[in-house]
């Protein structure tokens, strides 16, 4: 049989075993695997359990290792003489649900049913990130078991359980498991498409540097009736810092931000450019029009290869009902940069330290907690599986796949490089209208199903 | 018997029924009148039933009349012929107890304790604001009574019971029951001295405007990953627009603010600098060392005489433990505004609606709530009864009282001026370390033992 009309056959099993499919992602949705709760640590280790059975039916060596935290699932095939060696990566562990009131039904018990616009989407926890996503993968497997009794190529897979609480543990776990997950590349499907019917390679990722910073003032919570005038008030300095790290521009006022950050090649600002995303595509379907990031840039340079702050939470002094004349101690506030390549983030993290401490006036003290610090990583755009992989997509969509830099970081990719020396080809099926950490989370029924149908493709084109 | 062997005579039962004084308070300190939460509406009845009933025994006609929401208590004395007649007032109601887990001990049961410095303290909810406070009065007459068989000058008693939730059906009361509390003048117990061997009478009182503001942006949370850079942060914008209320030199920037604001007459400014309120005395107790109102003002105008703002509570976005990359929909912030004679609180809620819509992008809508809106009083510097009131709190404190302004809003001084034509004698005994409004609240021993000797003495002054 020649290799199109086996790939034909395992496409077919595909879309007749789908029902099926949906079947086993159901019940590993069932699983309340939530990593940052740990009420929830039997759940996680259920989930590892399902799994590591279920990849043992496709015929690799399949088990459930500990690790300081939640466990993960390291399973390898009994090695074909010579092709490549793939490592794929995902994740079991899911979001928190709070809050519960938003979701229109229970988070754990998944359905099949009609977005607004008449797609079919499956909702539920973990839908799109990351068993959706991971399940597509495999589903591919499992149809190229099932059709031909054996896997296109070499392949160990690893699933950890703590990638939404920051795999702390799941670094030293790849470092003392290396020889067993070494491989020429990694895959991992934990990104998107471009648009609903684009597929999309993922080259760069931004990195993160997440600190909270906390402004106190007085030794106890003030009448302002009282010390009204006289005493500083923490959230009047916390606004005023936070309130100039802008200037009108869009652009980051902390000295030395943009150190290191390049422009983009000429090529690929013009690929970009062409894409044409506007603020009517992009904006208008979450309530906004304007691009809010540094002026002259488009608005995918703003969401991708520009570096960024967001000021993702904020609290101090009274925010109960009605009013409360209070000048409260303290008042603190979570502050996030995404980085791209050339920004360190150690001088990122440092730099907006000093920017809070120069601005204290002398009765303040300032307090700063590290959250994230991982730096930007940027992918090789000439990797030999990128090649086929970009082959693959465009023949199960019928168009190219974008080569797109992701706004958000997904450390594991940089992990990979430093612990195992491997560079990753990231593919995923997911949208912007996924609800990925919100209530009422929920992947197309077509990117689940077009998605084993592209990795069947890309196994196959791996392959060669 | 001469006045003064009389008055002498007063006193000294007042300091020999003492410990039955402090027993009738924490008889009142007992009941839990708090007004904000509906569940307390039968303690707030007690209150009111448990005041009428003592306040009987000092020979007035003494009942509880309802109003739309807490009952007040309305005591007239039959009236002797000839003399001023004075209208008495004070609040039963107390503050919620949240957070409980800071009380040191049970906030309705009273006792008398230990400060840490030695001074001996009555510790409980309402020991100063402003059971503590209109107890010294009620002992007061009753020290007379008991001593003369009658009070020294005709008296209707006013309490009332929702002085901490805005006084919203009391004003109606007052319109409504006009004439039963007619007099030649008020007496408000709930102020403060101005140090703890220093009696004051409080002629100014700050008005206050009290605005809630809520940014609003996306129709929904982002993803930062996703949307940052691109999307508008109403945290971003609330902090920007907040952080430049002030200018360099603690000025408030909304146009138009001090419109009308007038500097202190030549003499009162230099009683108040004679006075030496100094950044150590009154700042370094609460663990600050820089007074944070406008350049080249006295720090006692900064906290009296001059207007001021404060953010009283800011909240957006993610505030639990730990981080989140989430792009709030919404961000809000209550704001207040302490003013002084001659703003107008209608024009300053103006204009800082207006400063902020000017400062919105296009993206963000802003909601406002008006949580007060009250003008600052003035009193009469030359009112006869003060020239009384200063005579006898300098026999009691053996140094002449301080006119003083206060930098809090009590909202019943301009209610008697409006609905009865009445000004109003501010005389209470709080100190700043008196937690009002929070966990621990107190007053001295000293205050209440020394606070009915005052108004004993005051109100023998006040029949001449």
């Amino acid at each position: 049989m020649s290799d199109v009309a086996q790939l034909n056959k395992v496409l077919d099993h595909v879309d007749a075993d789908f029902d099926n499919s949906l079947t086993r992602l159901f019940a590993l949705l069932r699983i309340k695997s939530i990593s940052a709760d740990p009420a929830f640590a039997g759940e996680c280790k259920a989930a590892a359990d399902h799994l590591a059975k279920d990849i043992a039916s496709l015929g690799l060596a399949s088990e459930v290792r500990p690790t300081d935290g939640h466990p993960a699932v390291v399973a390898r095939s009994s090695g074909k003489s010579g092709g490549p060696h793939a490592l794929f990566y995902g994740h079991y562990d899911v979001q928190p649900v709070d809050p519960l009131n938003l979701w229109h039904r229970p988070p754990f018990e998944p359905v099949v049913t009609d977005h607004a616009d008449g797609r079919k989407i499956i909702v539920g926890r973990g839908a799109e990130d990351d068993k959706g996503q991971l399940m597509t993968f495999i589903e591919a497997c499992r149809a190229w078991k099932s059709v031909t009794g054996s896997l296109p190529l070499n392949l160990t897979i690893v699933i950890e359980g703590e990638e939404e609480v920051g795999s702390k543990n799941f670094v030293p776990f790849l470092e003392k498991n290396k020889a067993d997950l070494m491989a020429d590349y990694a895959l991992v499907c934990d990104t998107g498409m471009w648009d609903r019917d684009t597929p999309a390679i993922t080259t760069s990722l931004r990195g993160l540097v997440y600190e909270e910073v906390k402004i106190k003032a007085a030794n106890r919570d003030l009448h302002s009736g009282i010390f009204g005038g006289g005493a500083q008030n923490p959230i009047r300095v916390l606004t005023r810092i936070l309130g100039s790290l802008f200037d009108d521009d869009g652009r980051i006022t902390i000295p030395g931000f943009y150190d290191g950050v390049k422009d983009l090649p000429a090529d690929i600002l013009e690929q970009w450019r062409k894409l044409d995303l506007t603020a009517e595509k992009f904006l208008k379907p979450i309530g906004l029009s304007i691009p809010a990031g540094e002026k002259g840039r488009l608005l995918i340079e703003q969401i991708s290869s520009r570096p960024t702050c967001d000021v993702n939470g904020i609290v101090g002094g009274y925010i109960g009902e009605g009013s409360k004349t209070v000048i409260p101690a303290e008042a603190s506030a979570k502050v996030s940069f995404r980085l791209v390549e050339g920004q360190d983030p150690n001088k990122i993290r440092n730099a907006f330290r000093e920017y809070v401490k120069a601005r204290l006036p002398g009765d303040c003290r300032a307090e700063f907690t590290d959250h994230s610090n991982a730096p930007a990583v940027a992918l090789d755009w000439n990797m030999k599986p990128l090649a086929a992989a970009r082959r693959a997509l465009a023949e199960e969509w019928g168009r190219d796949a974008v080569l797109m830099g992701s706004g958000a970081s997904i450390p594991i990719v940089a992990d990979f490089k430093r612990t195992l020396g491997l560079d990753s080809l990231l593919v995923g099926f997911a949208l912007d209208d996924d609800n990925i950490h919100s209530p009422n989370e929920k992947y197309d029924l077509r990117s689940f199903h077009k998605g084993i149908r592209s990795w069947t493709r890309i196994l196959a084109a791996l392959a060669h």
